[in-house]
């Protein structure tokens, strides 16, 4: 078991009704807020105008900036941070799901910085934050995490760059989690973040550091329970208890505890090679990082498995319930594989690249942009595009 | 699922050698400190002169009180409230297990408080606290979990009124955890915390809340770690992984997360019935409330199973591996508890109050003073009577 420094402050307001406590909260963390979010549901559904009430009620100043996409981008962040300079901003709200609290995140960061914000983000970042605008959530799509998470993901559409920026201390002060809000959510949209909140526990599991036990099964009590929700919310997406627990999944897949003392002392938890595997094809072919992961982690897993065979047939047993014999051990973690699988089948998540209309034509130039990636399972350029062709 | 607010913002500092940064940890929190400890182990061991070093090289002003005992006492609490007052201590550290941290927490409670510090405390508390002194950790014993909980148990000499007081506020601003320090305690402490740490996690697993599947597992892999890494312990207690998973298993089982959702509509998680039950034996008669846990927690099991048979079921299926016919869910329960006191046998503990000389001298006295209890399942005094006959 790794040493680690554990550090999650983020204030949790679940439950239904709980955007009715936005205006308070918001009203601690400044005087001028801007309000962040992406498209039109949350307009649609009223979330928007119920947002702009607490916050009026609360005696909040704000200003708003819209548009956020999915795979959120820098120029919009950049626009966000010259307005809240101009507008003399002290806070950042983002109201919707990971795009929006991300490029909030982004802008929180890049506010008080002298430099440009692109400084913070991707491998070898030029820049750590020293000091962040305080950021509040109100959250719309359980799937990133990032509600509580130490980072951000910002797409440069300058190469289309999509990388990762973290800092202890870009962690939301408050986010709201009432699982209501994700009625109204596509039954494809609440499955991409099945499989990134998934993907987020797979992540951290697959560390390197061995006698974790105590985080090990938290990990697999947690695969186990969105391993038996995804299928629920299908076969039942108004049923509140389900969603409930979806929520609260995907929170707690990204907020920290299920990857404390395994693969710490590199400085992060677990792997995150399939993460960054993923993250060009959603930049360069913009499918939903969900459906990516999707289709990049299992056969990710293909590639790696037997330098970690002891590591991965505990997956397949513990997880999948794999009670094959244990004298061939390829077979027991290659049917925790195909059942893995199925799940995102029936999820229908695709899990092959030619189902999203990907061939082999950018695997090189990605891969040589990307390698080497993986803290768990070092992955070079001729792995990468190894683990991509496995993936067609 | 139930709404919650879950907010634990500690600071966990986990792993070897993390002691060494008390000194800078604790200079955040003020300008003078109260080293909080207990009995001679912490001197004989060399941990107090490395917190006093520590804290004078950070240029950290300090005054001590030692002699917190065990189940800590208001007396003692009283007394360091005075001596803070006095001193312009705007700051406590602890040094300890529980009960040094319950005691730095009860202080730091009634120091800026008007009236007497037991209003915060007991199941009809006169008062809750508006604002208290900041606290930091060093933890030496993993059971209570008090390094990051919200509350303080405190024993009042005047009738032995052992009592619990409980506020967000009251979370340390730091807990340091290193594993290294627990390999000294005696067999029966870590025995004891063991105990107290799997009964915190039973407390919250059993709820009147359906649907929190997530939480569900995450406690039933919580509780099946605490299985594992007990008898490991004793097997070989210097291994530092087995202790540190047990460390930290010790601080989640109290921090909350195990909790959320579950019985939280009622302002806790959980039923803490056995808590309450077992709190009377400690202050009445001296004896460890880790084994006063093993003791009364099965009582309690047997004595309420037959109202939630389907968790009890679940419990003895999931957490002990129970595989008996559906047929007699009975039978499946009952095999459950005998497996969880078999665990605590193994653990050297008393699973009947014989074992510690209690009789029944004092049941009535003591149910009347505490009825009702339990949140998952309502105990009157006769109720209390009934269980603490079953564990003779």
């Amino acid at each position: 078991m790794d040493n680690f420094i554990y550090h999650n402050y983020t204030e949790i307001v679940f439950g239904k009704g709980t955007e009715q406590q936005v205006g308070e909260l918001t009203a601690k963390l400044g005087k001028k807020v801007l309000l962040h979010y992406g498209g039109g549901s949350i307009k649609k559904f009223g979330l928007y105008d119920r947002v702009v009430t607490a916050l009026q009620a609360a005696g909040v100043d704000f200003i708003e900036l819209g548009g956020v996409q999915p795979n959120p981008r820098l120029s919009l962040v950049r626009e966000g941070i010259s307005l809240c300079r101009r507008e003399g901003v002290d806070c950042v709200l983002a109201v919707g799901g990971g795009s929006a609290i991300d490029s909030a995140k982004a802008i929180a960061m890049g506010v008080p910085y002298d430099g440009d914000v692109w400084d913070f983000f991707g491998a070898n970042r030029k820049a750590a934050p020293k000091t962040v605008l305080p950021i509040g959530v109100v959250l719309t799509i359980p799937a990133a995490g990032s509600e509580t998470s130490n980072n951000s993901v910002i797409t440069n559409e300058d190469g289309w760059m999509k990388c990762g920026g973290s800092s202890p201390m870009v962690r939301p002060q408050f986010a709201i989690l009432n699982p209501e809000l994700t009625y109204t959510l596509p039954f494809s949209e609440t499955a991409n973040g099945v499989a990134d909140m998934l993907a987020h526990v797979l992540e951290r599991y697959f560390a390197d550091t061995e006698a974790a036990d105590f985080t090990d099964r938290l990990c697999e009590a947690a695969m186990r329970s969105i391993l038996y929700l995804g299928p629920q919310v299908k076969r039942d997406p108004d049923n509140y208890n389900i969603r409930a627990n979806l929520m609260w999944a995907g929170c707690s897949a990204h907020g920290g505890y299920l990857g404390v003392g395994r693969g710490t002392r590199k400085g992060r938890e677990g792997d995150w090679g399939s993460h960054a595997i993923e993250h060009p094809l959603s930049a360069h072919y913009g499918i939903a990082h969900g459906a990516g992961l999707a289709i990049m982690f299992p056969a990710w897993m293909k590639y790696v498995y037997r330098a970690h065979l002891p590591r991965f047939v505990q997956f397949a047993q513990r997880v999948f319930d794999v009670d094959l014999p244990m004298e061939d051990p390829d077979a027991i973690v290659l049917e925790g594989i195909r059942r893995l699988e199925a799940f995102f089948k029936q999820m229908d998540l695709p899990v092959r690249l030619s189902e999203v209309g990907i061939d082999d034509a950018k695997f090189v130039e990605i891969a040589e942009q990307i390698a080497p990636v993986g803290m768990f399972h070092k992955l070079e350029q001729e792995d990468i595009i190894a683990v991509y062709r496995l993936a067609l």
